[in-house]
C-alpha cells in the first residue's frame, strides 16, 4: 500500500485490525485480566469462569503471536508458566479505560428503553 | 447480579460486552466511518469496500438495536435514508482515538520481527 493511500476516505487497515484483535471473542477479556496481574494458566479461570481451556490457549497463543503477551517459564521447581503482559500489551491500558467508561456511561440499550 | 459482585476479580460483564461489541467483524471499520460523517447505505463502499451489503444490513440493524446507529429517513423527495451515530455512539469517539493510536505505535508483529 503506498503512501498516497494514506489519507484517502477508506479505514485505515491498522485500526481495522487493532480493533477486531482485542475484540475477538474473549480477548479484550483475557488482556483485560492481565492488565490486573500476570496469570498462570489455572488463574484466568478466577476472572473468566465461562472460558473453556481450549479456546484460552488458542486465544493466548494468538496474543502471543501479536507480541501482546509473553509466556515465561520459571526456572526453579516446580517449573511454573506465567503469562503477562509485553510493553505493546500494556500500552492497550488507555483503550481498556475508554472502553470501560464508556460501558458505564452508556449501558446496553435494553437499560435504557424506559427513557 | 448482585452489587456486592461488581468489585471482585471477574471480568465486568459490561465492559466485556461493550469491547465484543465494538470489536465485532466490521462492527469497529463501521462506526468509525460515521465518526467521519453520516452516510447513506451506499456510502459505505467508500469507506469499507471488502464489506458486502448482507453484512453491512446485519451489523447496522445490530448498531441501531444497541443504540449506537440511527437511522433516519428524510421527508424529502427522492426519500432518503441516512445512517448516523447517536450520543451514545458518538461517545465512542476517545475509545478509537486510543485504538488508533496504540495501533500506529505498535504495528502488527510481522513489522516488528526485525528488532
Amino acid at each position: 500500500m503506498g503512501e498516497k493511500e494514506v489519507h484517502t476516505e477508506r479505514v485505515c487497515a491498522q485500526f481495522h485490525r487493532a480493533i477486531e484483535l482485542i475484540g475477538r471473542r474473549w480477548t479484550g477479556a483475557i488482556i483485560f485480566s492481565l492488565t490486573q496481574k500476570p496469570r498462570r494458566f489455572s488463574d484466568f479461570k478466577d476472572a473468566i469462569p465461562e472460558l473453556s481451556d481450549r479456546l484460552l490457549t488458542e486465544r493466548l497463543k494468538e496474543l502471543e503471536d501479536e507480541g501482546v503477551v509473553v509466556r515465561e517459564v520459571s526456572t526453579g521447581r516446580p517449573i511454573q508458566v506465567v503469562y503477562r503482559l509485553t510493553a505493546k500489551g500494556a500500552a492497550l491500558q488507555p483503550v481498556f479505560d475508554a472502553i470501560g467508561q464508556w460501558a458505564h456511561r452508556h449501558p446496553p440499550a435494553e437499560q435504557e428503553a424506559v427513557r
